[in-house]
C-alpha cells in the first residue's frame, strides 16, 4: 500500500497517528536542521518535517518529485489557517524518491508563468495546476448530476453510433474512409440527432447521453472540432414539457454544484428578445433594454434619425458624469467594423433637470426630455442613442449594450440569469445559395397555426424551436420535430432537396415515421460551454482534458499526422 | 399534455380516476358492440375497452398505430395476474389517433417472425420489442451504477480526445483524413491508454471514462468496430489496490442490478489457470479440471499416450451411461478443425466397481483404477482423455471441457462465477513478424523480480497484469504501468522498435516520465460483453443499440456510402 491517507485529509484530530502519503513536491525550504516540504496531490496540500537524518535526500528534493513519505502526525507551531490541512505536519520518518523530476518548463502553481503554446504542449504539466484541476473535476460534478437527475425521471442513456453516414445538409463532416467496403466513407456524427429520432419511434420515450459531436469547421477562438452535448429526446411531449423538465434540470445543477437558487427562468419569444435586446440570446443579468423613439426623435430637422428606419436607445444608469473622452471611445466602439455604426448620439440627464446632447443643434431641451421620459431615463443617467436599418441598429445596439455591461461591471460571472428564448424563426433565407436554410435544423416542425404560410410566405413561418440562454450565451437549443412523412418531405422540398436527394440521405427517417412515430421533441446542451459557465469563465479550452488549437492540432501528442503508404493503401484511397 | 400516466402505471387503487395515455396499439380484439384494445408504451401495457360510440376509429386501428385517449379507470371483470395493470382498464372517452402506422415486416413481440437481416433493416422496430426494450435498460442501469460506485471513491470522469494519432503498434486504426493539416491523418482511439497515463502524470489519480473505442478489423461473429469501454486508471497504487477496487465494483453492480450477492472472486495465476482449465479465460460455474495423469498412463504400450508430452482427463460426473453414440458425438467434436484433436480416449467406470475403455486393449482394470483414482473419479463418472503436445492438449481439453460443460446444463447464464486470473506473460512470440509482441500491451510493467530475465530469457518475464473473468469469458484486462522512461524505452526495443519510431510515436509519454510520474495502473472493461452477461445472454448485438453487421455496415442508414467528389477535393484525397 502507498498510501494510508491523502494530502488533504490529516487534521488535528490525526495527530500521533503513524501514516504514509505520497504526492509531488511543491516546494522545499532548507532551514539548516530542517527541511520544510510542502507536499502536493489532487485532493490539497500537507506540510512534512525533515530533521536531519534526512538532510541529504533533503537536500536533492527538487520541485515536481514524486514522493512517498512515512512519519507521524504532529500539531503545528505556526498554524496556517489558508488550507485545511494547516494545524498539522507529519515527522517524516521514512522517505522514498518514487520518480524524479526534470526541473518544469513553468510553474504548476494558481498563476503560471508558461504561455500558452508551452501549456499546450506540456499539457500533462498544466493539468496539474490548481485551476485546471478546479475546472475537470467541476465537470465530472455536472456530468454525473445531470445523470443522476435525468436517471429519476426515467430517462435512459443510450449510446447512439459514431461512425454513422455523410449527410452535405449542415455544417462539414469529418469523415473516415473504410477498408472494408472500397471507396466508402462513414462519417462522425455531427449530432445524434437522426438516431434519437430514431429511438423516440422505437418506443424509448426518454432519451439522453452525454455524447461527443464532430464538425470539420475553420476553427474560431473558442470552437473545438470535437465537443460534448448533453443530447436529450422526450416523446409524447409538447413544447412547455420540455421547457420544464430542462429548466428542472438546471435549477438541480445549480443548487447541487453551486448551491444557488435559481428563482426566476423567463420565457421571451424570438421576436421580443430581438426587439428588446437585440439578440436571440440576451444576456439578462442587466436591464439596459431598448426603447424605439422614432416618434419623438424624428422630423425634427436630423437627417440622420429622419431617414433612419429605427431609432433605438438605451439608458446608462447614473452616467451622465461619462467625461467626453469616455463618449469618444464609445463612439469609436460602435463605429469598429465588427460592430459597423455609423455614429453615437449621446444625451446626458444632468443632475439638476438639463439635458447635454450630441445633437443639441437639432433637438431642445424639451424634445431630449420628451426622450428621456420614453426611456424612464432619470436625473444622473445617459441615454445612448443608434439608428438606422431596423435589424442592423438591433445588432449594434446589442453589442454596444454588452460593451457597457462589461464596463459597469453588470456581468458579474457568478450571477447566474438563466433564460429560454422561443418561436425562431423556421427558415433564414441564405443570399450565397439563394435559397432558405433551416434555422434550427431540417427536422424541426413549424407551428401549425404558421403552416398555411410554408406555401407562399415561407420567411415568415415560426417555428417550435427554443434555445436555453445563461448569461448572454445560448448554452442549448431544440425543438418539436416533425413526426409525419409528408410533413418531413415538404420541408426537403422546401430546403431544395430533390426527392432522390431526400430519399438517399434521410430515407431511413422517413420509413421510419411511417410506422407509428409519436409526436417528439428535445434538446442538445453545449457542455463545454456549460462547465465553463458553471465555472464563472468564458473560453472552454480550460475545461477540456487534451484540447486542439485553432488549426485542430493537438500539440502535445503532434496530431494529425502522416500515415504510412501501407495504411493509405488497405483504404484505397491516395494523397492528391 | 399528451398524457397524465404510462402504460405501466395504473392500479386499482386509480378506479374511478379520468386518465389520458399514450401509446401503441398492440392488438386490438372486435367483440361487436366492444373493442379492447391493448395499449403499449416502454412502461407497460394497459388494456383499453372501446364501446359502440368508438366503432368506427376501432375498427380502423392497426398494429403499431400511435393512439391517445381519455377514459376513467374501472376494475376489470376478469382480472390478468400476468401483468402489473392487470386489475384495470380504461373505459375511453376519447381517442385520437396521432400517427397511423403500416403493417410492420415483422411482429413487434417478445418472439419475432423477422429473419436477422431485415431486423437490422428495421432496427428501429425491432428495438420496440420487449427484449430490447429490456437490454439497453440494462444497459443504462449498469452505466449509471458503474458510474455511482467510482465516483463514490473519488474517482474522476475525464472525457479523452477522439481525434488522436495513428500508431502502428496494436490492431487497425480508423482513420480520419485532416482538411486543415493537408496529407495528415488522425485515428480514432482503439483506447483512450496513452491519454489516462498522462492523466496519472497530471495528478488526476483516479481517472474513469465509459468511452468508445474503435479497431478496425476483420469483424468475427461477435466483435463491433466500435465498442464501449468502463476505462479506469490509479496512481499510487500496486495490483493488489486495483484487484480489491474493481472486485468491488463488480460486486456492488451485482447486488444494485440484478441483486446478486457474490460470495467469492477467486484468484489464480495464468499459469494455473491454463494448467487446471487449459484457458485464460476459465469458466468456474463447473469443476471438471484437468488431471495430469502421464505416470500412470504412459509406459503399458499405449504408442499414442507413451509419445505424448502431456495425458490429460477429466472426470465427467455421473456420465458412464454415456452411450456409444454420445461417445462418439464428442470425438467428433474434439476431431472438428476447430479443435483438432486426433481421438479421445474414453473410461466408464460402471457403478459396479468395474471400468470399461477404449483402450481396454493396452490397460487393465487396475491400470484403468489408478487413472480414476488420480483424477477422483467415482463409480458412476466418465473419464475422458486427451494427449499430445502439452500446450496444444490444453487448449483441446478446454474446448472439450467447456463443450461438456454445456451440454450438462453447467453453464447456467444465470450463475455468475467471477474471478481474477493474475501473473501473465510479459510477451508473446510472433512467428509470422519473427518478434516479440506486448500480449497486454508496450505499457505493461514486468514483475520485478522477473527483470534480470529481460536480457536473454524475455519470453519468460511476468507482467504485472490481470484479466477479470466471468462465466468463460474475459470482461476486462488492466496491468501496473512503466512509469520510468528508461523501462520504457527498453521495452520498446525489445519490441523491435527503433530509438526514432518510439519517439515519434510515442515521445510525448517518455517525456511525460521524465516530470514526476506516479506508479500507476489501470484496467478496462468490456462494457457491450458485461452488459451482454448480465442480461444472460452471449452475444453483445441486441445489447448495442445501432449495431453494425459483419461487413462493418450499418444497414438501417446505408453506410459507409460513397462521398461527393466535393469533399474529397477538400481533403486532398482521391480514390484509388
Amino acid at each position: 500500500m502507498y498510501r494510508s491517507h491523502t494530502n488533504g485529509e490529516l487534521r488535528i484530530e490525526h495527530v500521533n497517528q503513524h501514516v504514509s502519503l505520497c504526492g509531488w513536491v511543491q516546494k522545499s525550504r532548507d532551514l539548516g536542521a530542517m527541511t520544510f516540504v510542502d507536499l502536493r496531490d489532487r485532493y490539497g496540500i500537507t506540510q512534512l518535517v525533515l530533521g536531519e537524518e534526512h538532510v541529504d535526500v533533503a537536500k536533492s528534493l527538487g520541485r515536481e518529485d514524486v514522493i512517498r513519505i512515512e512519519g507521524t502526525v504532529i500539531e503545528r507551531e505556526s498554524k496556517n489557517k489558508n488550507i485545511p490541512t494547516g494545524e498539522i505536519e507529519i515527522a517524516v520518518i521514512e522517505l522514498t524518491v518514487l520518480n524524479k523530476s526534470k526541473v518544469p518548463p513553468f510553474t504548476i502553481e494558481k498563476e503560471t508563468d508558461g504561455g500558452e503554446e508551452l501549456r499546450m504542449q506540456y499539457r500533462y504539466l498544466d493539468l496539474r495546476r490548481p485551476p485546471l484541476q478546479k475546472n475537470l473535476k467541476l465537470r465530472h460534478q455536472l456530468a454525473i448530476e445531470a445523470r443522476k437527475y435525468l436517471d429519476s425521471i426515467d430517462f435512459l442513456e443510450i449510446e447512439t453510433p459514431y461512425l454513422i453516414k455523410s449527410t452535405p445538409e449542415g455544417a462539414r463532416d469529418f469523415v473516415v474512409p473504410s477498408r472494408m467496403n472500397e471507396g466508402q466513407f462513414y462519417a462522425l456524427p455531427q449530432s445524434p440527432q437522426t438516431f434519437k429520432q430514431l429511438l423516440m419511434v422505437s418506443g424509448y420515450d426518454r432519451y439522453y447521453q452525454i455524447v461527443r459531436c464532430f464538425r470539420d469547421e475553420d476553427l474560431r477562438a473558442d470552437r473545438q472540432p470535437e465537443f460534448t452535448q448533453i443530447d436529450c429526446e422526450m416523446a409524447f411531449v409538447d413544447q412547455e414539457d420540455i421547457l420544464n423538465t430542462f429548466e428542472g434540470m438546471m435549477d438541480y445543477l445549480f443548487k447541487k454544484v453551486k448551491g444557488i437558487e435559481i428563482n426566476e427562468f423567463p420565457r421571451m419569444t424570438y421576436e421580443f428578445a430581438m426587439e428588446t435586446y437585440g439578440s436571440d440570446k440576451p444576456d439578462i443579468r442587466f436591464g439596459m433594454t431598448f426603447n424605439y423613439i422614432n416618434d419623438v426623435a424624428q422630423n425634427k430637422g436630423f437627417n440622420v434619425f429622419d431617414q433612419a428606419e429605427s431609432v433605438i436607445a438605451i439608458v446608462a444608469e447614473d452616467c451622465a458624469s461619462y467625461t467626453r473622452k469616455q463618449l469618444d471611445a464609445l463612439t469609436d466602439y460602435v463605429k469598429r467594423p465588427q460592430v459597423g455604426a455609423k455614429g453615437l448620439v449621446y444625451v446626458r440627464c444632468n443632475e439638476d433637470g438639463t439635458f447635454k446632447s450630441s445633437v443639441d443643434k437639432f433637438y431642445s431641451e424639451e424634445d431630449l426630455k420628451a426622450w428621456a421620459d420614453q426611456c424612464g431615463a432619470k436625473a444622473g443617467d445617459l441615454i445612448l442613442v443608434l439608428s438606422g436599418d431596423k435589424a442592423a441598429t438591433q445588432k449594434q445596439m446589442n453589442e454596444l449594450r454588452l460593451h457597457l455591461g462589461n464596463e459597469l461591471g453588470l456581468r458579474n460571472p457568478n450571477v447566474y440569469a438563466p433564460l429560454w428564448v422561443y418561436d425562431f424563426p423556421l427558415l433564414e433565407w441564405d443570399e450565397e445559395s439563394g435559397r432558405y436554410h433551416a434555422m434550427h435544423h431540417p427536422f424541426t416542425s413549424p407551428k401549425e397555426e404558421d403552416v398555411p404560410l410554408l406555401e407562399n410566405d415561407p420567411g415568415n413561418v415560426r417555428a417550435n424551436a427554443y434555445d436555453m440562454v445563461l448569461n448572454g450565451t445560448e448554452i442549448g437549443g431544440g425543438s418539436i420535430r416533425i413526426h409525419d412523412r409528408a410533413v418531413q418531405s415538404k420541408m426537403f422540398d422546401l430546403l431544395g432537396f430533390t426527392k432522390e436527394e431526400a430519399q438517399a440521405q434521410f430515407g431511413f427517417l422517413m420509413n421510419a415515421f411511417e410506422y407509428g412515430a409519436p409526436p417528439h421533441g428535445g434538446i442538445a446542451l453545449g457542455f463545454d460551454r456549460l462547465c465553463a459557465l458553471f465555472g464563472g469563465q468564458e473560453t472552454i479550452r480550460d475545461f477540456i482534458a487534451f484540447p486542439k488549437n485553432n488549426s485542430g492540432r493537438d500539440v502535445m501528442i503532434d496530431s494529425p499526422s502522416p500515415i504510412s503508404t501501407e495504411q493509405l493503401d488497405e483504404l484505397n484511397i491516395q494523397l492528391k
